[in-house]
């Protein structure tokens, strides 16, 4: 059902392409995973998806099992029929969010979530699992390893995540090791609970950004026979350089034949930077959350050089360039203005939105096209 | 540069197909024209306006001329190149908007317009136009016919309207019978100020609801050689059966070689009765703010029989259906469900009102389809 094979690796670094098999196609590697938290790529027309160059997309547990509802979306026939996309679709284990709202966290693309985070009780962790209150309307929930499997089974995606506990920046070596054993323990009960043969599950790989526990980390989930294998708790806090050094410590263990998903990754400097340390498959909510904000990535994709182009400020007003002449995405085809799109961001039109979204996709896809034709000529 | 093509008359009715020519193609009646305020019809890509039947969009001359400024937009190149919609353009006077300034009224599609009707201080009607206070940070400006036409002359639309002054509802016929003098002075001001030959100026019959005024005013109109006329003042609050006797009494007038123009029509059941009494074109916020707002128009087309569904209630939570199988837009060709537009709306997701508007549009402009063809076999 899920098969990963390696058709090129780069000479100069650990940088791979591959193409991992799943039931609801192939995703050729290294992939970007545009963040859908609702359900919905902000903004993206599951069409658009496709022609942007996205192979596979993110669901949160956490917003859908609160709504509409894990068993709705069943009856729908799953997450794919239910958002009308065909390809394949991951989703995480809700541990993310649930752990967020114990910490006050502002994390995830939904706004009302960031709100909800200081508003509602905060969440308490148990060895069993997570209690939490909805950031929608405080009711009181539970998410452990055997409920986090049981939505994931319920929504359907392709790809689903072990619930882990991801520890969080800045914690003494100590915590550090507590957290990445309970997390172990939790993929115990995440594999006894799954039931569903169409499902690859990935274990995650904590220890914070210390070397021997990433080290432990890595071992111990690699001792499972699975399909693919993440690193959690980088994108928690950590400087570029330890989120680096992290995936170069996990990929030199992991196993070699089967993808490798770095939780969290989305700037375009640690983009490249995760794939020549041998890394598969990376998702961020930044490309879509920029977009909002009316921030985009512009620049030479063939250097890798780009600059962020805030089209909130003034010097956009008059500006009637293109956004970015290099770039084939609709928005730049069409050329539409800065002048323009910086009037619509400041309409809070939602076409503005919609305009750079699909810009900053497409840039990271480009992006990784450039980075696969530089690995194919050994240049990376 | 402007010419009107009548190609089939209905025997049962006063209804009417033809071919406007512009300088930015032709648009074939009747037809609707959607509203894009502040340069974009909300959510809507040009292309996908196109790919949904749109012909002709509508740009509001207050808006664009606060923001950014018909200068900037002149720049440009003029509003097509601006917002990359290559078809013919309307552009109303911005009376109406800074008319409902005076009066603290809720018009137009901008939220913020709505709230600061009432925030800042209210506008000033003189004989050489109004002094009004900008919704955005209340600045204060000045547009009268000779500024109403300048500012329509650099954004550079296809048809550019009167300055007119917009009789409201409920008035006495005294008060009507100023206001509609008054509008005919102002009509001699666009005149004389005009310049381009490249834009058609349409003439606004107003009267409110008494026949003699709507003659007099219709015939004053008439007077002129210009390539179109408007009908304003009925879509401020007057009863539907007004509606249609005022359409009635002006096309009875108006020449019958030449587009007429009924502003503010946009409910289905309005579409067909105005047609049949003669009318060309005419434009509404409706299916754009109702999409916004959750609200879907379903139903036959053929009999012109349909429903409102409101997705922000409950009964389409678990709706697994197609929006409406009669259809053939992306939302409902691709199949996405009241159940998963529901959802969309309740997370404000952007998405769900893009797809809500290009239905509704779609609808809109399916409905007329039908009402042609009803033209054109003499059934209407």
């Amino acid at each position: 059902m899920f098969r990963y094979k390696i058709i090129k690796k780069s000479k100069a670094s650990k940088a791979r392409i591959g193409i991992f098999t799943t039931p609801h196609g192939v995703i050729e590697t290294p992939a970007f995973i545009p963040v859908g938290t609702v359900g919905a790529v902000k903004t993206m027309q599951p069409d658009e998806l496709e022609e942007n160059g996205a192979q596979i997309i993110l669901g949160n547990t956490y917003h859908l099992h609160l709504r509409p509802g894990e068993k709705l979306i069943k009856k729908a026939g799953g997450l794919h029929k239910f958002i009308k996309w065909d390809g394949p679709i991951l989703t995480d284990s809700g541990g993310y969010q649930v752990f967020s709202l114990s910490q006050g966290d502002e994390r995830g693309e939904n706004d009302c979530f960031k709100k909800a985070c200081s508003t509602f009780r905060q969440a308490k962790i148990s060895e069993r699992g997570v209690t939490f209150f909805s950031h929608l309307d405080g009711s009181k929930h539970f998410i452990g390893p055997k409920e986090s499997i049981k939505i994931q089974e319920d929504l359907g995606a392709d790809i689903i995540m072990a619930f882990d506990d991801c520890t969080p920046s800045g914690v003494s070596k100590e915590a550090a090791r507590k957290s990445m054993q309970r997390s172990h323990r939790w993929l115990k009960g995440c594999v006894k609970a799954k039931k569903r043969k169409d499902q690859a599950l990935f274990p995650i790989c904590q220890g914070s950004i210390f070397k021997d526990l990433r080290g432990e980390s890595a071992k111990e989930i690699s001792s499972y026979d699975l399909p693919g294998f993440a690193i959690g708790g980088v994108s928690v806090g950590e400087s570029k350089e330890k989120i680096y050094q992290v995936a170069d410590w996990c990929t030199d263990i992991l196993p070699e034949d089967k993808p490798r998903y770095l939780m969290g990754i989305g700037y375009p400097e640690d983009i490249i930077e995760v794939i020549k340390r041998g890394v598969d498959m990376f998702d961020c909510v930044l490309p879509t959350r920029l977009a909002r904000h009316g921030v985009v990535w512009i620049g030479s994709q063939s250097n890798h050089g780009y600059v962020s182009l805030d089209l909130r400020k003034s010097k956009s007003r008059g500006d009637l360039k293109p956004l970015d002449p290099s770039c084939d995405c609709y928005t730049c085809k069409t050329g539409f203005s800065r002048s323009y799109l910086k009037h619509l961001v400041s309409e809070r039109e939602p076409l503005g939105i919609h305009l750079l979204t699909i810009h900053n996709l497409r840039f990271v896809f480009n992006l990784i096209e450039n980075i696969k034709d530089l690995i194919r000529r050994g240049k990376i």
